[in-house]
């Protein structure tokens, strides 16, 4: 949190984006126990502990609420599974009559869970440890949303928006609405922060990135911040590369999240010299390990560590990481401490 | 050629990755003649035939010789094939000792065809339109040679780099060699200029980018003009986003293909006052056609027009394409011609 405010720390907080997942074997266990991936999002019993699981084994300074960004159609009245193995599925939006399909706004009764499940957290978790809440951006959202699964191009919601854009824009003002009521209700719960993940920015074309990317989330951050007005938020636009500094202009977040692709000098002289930065670690460096890890870890110390600055991965845990290379990790950052 | 050698033209002349495919009615007609793929590539009567249908239907600036960036592989001794619908298929290389199988340097037996396409299309081309050749960046081939395959996040060879850096760094080598014979003997046959493709450069973390994208490219570049002095050419790293910077400071090559995910401001700025440029059409606004296109297209005139510049789509033709949408291209690209 003194990050988001704008400190600079001598040794970095750390984070790892999908923290709570596969690769733990305690995670494993409580998986098998639930019907299916969302009934264990929406237990608030089982996701509060999913979630506090890698806090305890490796004293993270951070929790990120155990969820997936789906649950926001879900709760808009689309059908969202997700099939192991196979990632999400979805009754697809393929034409514009089909947004008649979603409920106008979020339905709370079905996020209940989720807010529950925060305020169960916060409840158990050290003073020390942040506790964050998230969304996925608008535009990752319609994406999913209009292909009904994950692609490798996002080519079904790019040619929507080129053949509708007066439809796309209305999914997207539906999606502004939405996060930012979720996001609203996620910090009355108890977060202390949120991130909003655009996983899918980087490839939108330059105009679109301005309307699909930066004009939503600061909307979002500007519906949040009128209601919470001290909300602290942190935006990853994931393969922004160049533009990240038009995402920083156009959305007012306290922290951007960096992926492992952009370029660190640019990173540390264009996007820390104004705002805190969180990232960059290669998930690949953590699956590989060894002095692979040590290394890319050296490096990202060494662009990021004078400035405000959260040490996160660029991407989530591969799910065939070890356990031993996230404790080489941490120990490796805060070993940082005696030095500095 | 002039835009390659810096001069700014009031009309850009422009061609398109992969314009010579499946998307023209000509191709598909040729296509069915050729028992698969490569036989297609190696067949210098009907490959030079594929090649000039782009020129004869649209007037393009420049041809680019039908091929593929996998006979590389191919003519080291490495099995590719390529299945309808699934893409490339080779022999992955999934660890060390499987480079053993590679030949030491290209068969230029086995590309012999190539360079016999290359000679006829230049006899038959009218003058004022320039042959390119064209490779796959030793990165970029690295991909499929150790996945076997196209894979969304090319984790196969990262790992292999991060595992084996010693290995991976000959198999680079090997292909920094091969691609350099194989670029100079085009210029032989009668390429004007060539052009680098570097598809999956951007997925690469900071330091990995220097050391398997840049790096090996230099090296290219300089190996090639040691033969061929007045060599043209472009490369193109695509994604390669904030590290655009660091390619030009590293790679001395005459123009640089842009993407459609780059920040027009930050390329004219930062990329085409240094080097002229080539793109960056987002190829899903061709599919889409329309005011989409032509809005799309004014606004890339209104970026580069005034500097060094090729038109280009940022990635290939996708085979959906309507020709109607190319010809509106062509059209609305040099209708300016009047204007300015």
């Amino acid at each position: 949190m003194r990050v988001l405010a704008g400190e600079s720390l001598s040794v970095p907080p750390i984070w790892l984006m999908r923290q709570a997942g596969r690769y733990l074997p305690e995670y494993r266990k409580i998986r098998e126990r639930a019907e299916s991936f969302l009934s264990l999002c929406f237990n608030p019993q089982l996701a509060a502990e999913v979630t506090l699981q890698p806090i305890r084994r490796f004293g993270f300074d951070a929790a990120i609420i155990f969820s997936d960004i789906l649950v926001v159609p879900h709760a808009l009245g689309q059908r969202v599974s997700f099939e192991v193995g196979e990632g999400p599925r979805l009754d697809a939006l393929s034409e514009p009559d089909a947004l008649g399909r979603l409920r106008p706004t979020i339905d709370h009764a079905v996020l209940a869970p989720a807010y529950e499940t925060i305020a169960r957290v916060k409840s158990e978790l050290p003073p020390a440890v942040a506790l964050l809440g998230f969304c996925g951006a608008p535009w990752t959202l319609a994406t999913y949303m209009i292909a009904g699964r994950g692609t490798a191009d996002q080519l079904p919601a790019r040619m929507f928006a080129y053949h509708y854009p007066q439809a796309f824009a209305e999914l997207i003002d539906r999606l502004v609405d939405a996060s930012s009521d979720y996001l609203i209700r996620q910090f009355e719960a108890g977060a202390d922060a949120v991130q909003i993940f655009d996983t899918w920015a980087g490839i939108l074309p330059d105009d679109e990135f301005g309307k699909w990317c930066i004009d939503p989330i600061g909307r979002i951050v500007a519906k949040v911040r009128s209601r919470i007005a001290a909300a602290r938020i942190i935006g990853f636009p994931r393969g922004a590369g160049t533009r990240l500094g038009r995402y920083l202009a156009g959305v007012p977040v306290d922290a951007i999240g960096l992926d492992w692709m952009v370029e660190r000098s640019y990173a540390r002289d264009y996007v820390q010299k104004r705002r805190a930065i969180q990232g960059n670690l290669d998930p690949l460096a953590l699956l590989a390990g060894g002095h692979t890890l040590d290394r890319a870890v050296d490096a990202i110390l060494e662009a990021f560590g004078e400035g405000a600055f959260i040490f996160n991965l660029g991407h989530g845990v591969v799910p065939d990481t070890p356990v031993a290379h996230v404790e080489q990790l941490v120990a490796r950052v805060r070993r940082m401490r005696g030095v500095r």
